[in-house]
């Protein structure tokens, strides 16, 4: 079995090639500057990985692959510009470099693309593929529709809070459904038994859940030498996270009301204010359970599928990667 | 074989469906407001036309009708935003109704809807109808892009005019081979081969492009009691029109200098003046003629295809009632 650096290395080698033609050159540059950002490539890799965990990497699991990671570019482009977003990877994001117009279209034009890679599958599959493709992807709009709802809404108001289970839904279909069903795919190519596909699906989204709780834990708690940015962030933005769900479920009223009042100020005094918070109401020891909670979930579902238990060492290995960084 | 009332009936049927779940509300509510529009339904009847054309329809026309026409709005609702326009068959655009955020989504979900209906298509015919449903695709959004690109250019500079091969390259992009891949779809639907494919395919295409001549024709000199609305539309917004083009090739300087004063200028002298000059010109004329070839190489298209002649009187009908409105 492939390493996750040789992995990474060959899908890279195929997917870093120019994808679309030169004309009309804004709408197909537009395109390439977000492919061209880079990242980590996690989502296809997870493909190749559902792949290699029952059979060896075919041709097809690749296609797969480069679909998922322009269908991830597209939904990156388009929330950009729903959420006005100026940067994306310290660089400006595609409608602050060209437009909102090309921006959009050339959203669109990327997931066509991505369903021209689904289209180059193998008949024997093609049906299935692009029935769980279709799915996750329909999935996905009603996550960032939730999160638009969600954010809309008076994060501190006592009657509207918004509550953790629709926090725990909307973050499922925006960003978890994703993960399970890029390793869905590539264990449909290998082969795999519906049970197994179920697995696997499982699996990734709850490894997704489990990052996300991470991601927003070390946006507050993170070593700043280690975690690479000041945290904060998330505070300092009012964004709700799963931490901020949380101290809203457990804060008494006084504390309801000093985070209120916090809603409007700004810089470091409002970050260390709102973190002693988070640390009297114990939301950072409920985040960690959290994580453990879903991360267990994870690793479960891995050990139920019925392959040899050696094939799986790759999929634990990235997943203590992405999950133990730090917390 | 079924009339083109009876086949309208049959699609309407199976369309007027709720499409979309309920939940979450906004964002398929947006879907249902634009497909709840109406509209003439077009192109998915050229789709369940073009399989008459070689055999009886098959449920699977039905699926790929219904992916036409989510396809198509889709395009419309996407190209309201990017427009900025205010009203679509006299109603609030989608964006303008609810939001520009759920408006975009909305368009991505009814993509991923009409990539649903696809999946549908028997294994035989699936990755032919999607190659031809992608490519179709792709080109609809380049045609948009070079129409921005063409609608920036300042049109009455004498250095920097659109020409007109430009023109129709924008137009059969945006618009006619989204007629021409209907026509395909359903002809594969039907068994036919890859000459008659391509007969039909060229037939819908060349259709589209007399249509939208005839459009511009009659915004221009309709006349107002059989048009149903005033004309000049296009004129008063100074919109870029097979006929401005047109003018703008063969105009002298003192035309050219004339039309460029009444850009700035509105109201019906605007429009009257503006005639004027292209009747000078013979735009009028030149348009007719322009339509007449297109429609007989549309028709041309039609008499090649190898099927019997009495299997194309619907689609030699469809033509006729299309074109000749008052031209």
């Amino acid at each position: 079995m492939l390493s996750f650096q040789e992995l990474s290395a060959r899908f890279e080698e195929k997917f870093n090639q120019r994808l679309f033609p030169a004309e009309p050159p804004a709408l197909y540059d537009a395109a390439h500057y977000i492919l061209d950002l880079g990242g980590k490539r996690i989502r296809p890799l997870l493909c190749l990985m559902g792949n290699e965990l029952f059979n060896d990497i075919s041709p097809d699991a690749y296609h797969v692959a480069t679909a998922i990671e322009l269908f991830h570019n597209f939904t990156l482009l388009h929330d950009d510009i729903m959420d006005k977003a100026p940067l994306r990877r310290g660089k400006p994001t595609v409608h602050k470099r060209f437009n909102e117009s090309t921006a959009l279209l050339a959203g669109d034009v990327m997931l066509v693309k991505a369903y021209e890679y689904l289209n180059k599958v193998d008949t024997l599959y093609i049906h299935r593929i692009m029935d769980i493709f279709n799915k996750m992807a329909r999935e996905v709009c009603e996550g960032q529709q939730l999160d638009m709802v969600l954010e809309q809404r008076d994060s501190l108001s006592m009657e509207n809070n918004v509550s953790m289970n629709e926090y725990l839904q909307m973050i499922t279909l925006k960003t978890s459904v994703l993960l399970g069903a890029a390793l869905q795919c590539g264990a449909i190519l290998g082969g795999a038994g519906r049970g197994n596909q179920e697995l696997v699906y499982n699996f990734g989204k709850n490894l997704g859940i489990a990052f996300q709780v991470q991601d927003d834990y070390l946006d507050a708690f993170g070593d700043p030498e280690k975690f690479g940015k000041q945290p904060g962030g998330d505070i300092l933005a009012n964004k709700k996270t799963f931490l901020l769900i949380r101290v809203l479920d457990t804060a008494d009223k006084n504390q309801k009301k000093a985070l209120l009042e916090m809603m409007d100020q700004n810089g470091e005094e409002k970050v260390s204010k709102v973190l002693q918070i988070y640390r009297d109401c114990k939301v950072e020891e409920w985040a960690v359970d959290l994580k453990k909670e879903y991360m267990g979930h994870a690793l479960n579902d891995l050990e139920e599928i019925a392959v040899l238990s050696v094939r799986k060492n790759r999929l634990r290995e990235l997943a203590e990667f992405l999950l133990n960084r730090d917390m």
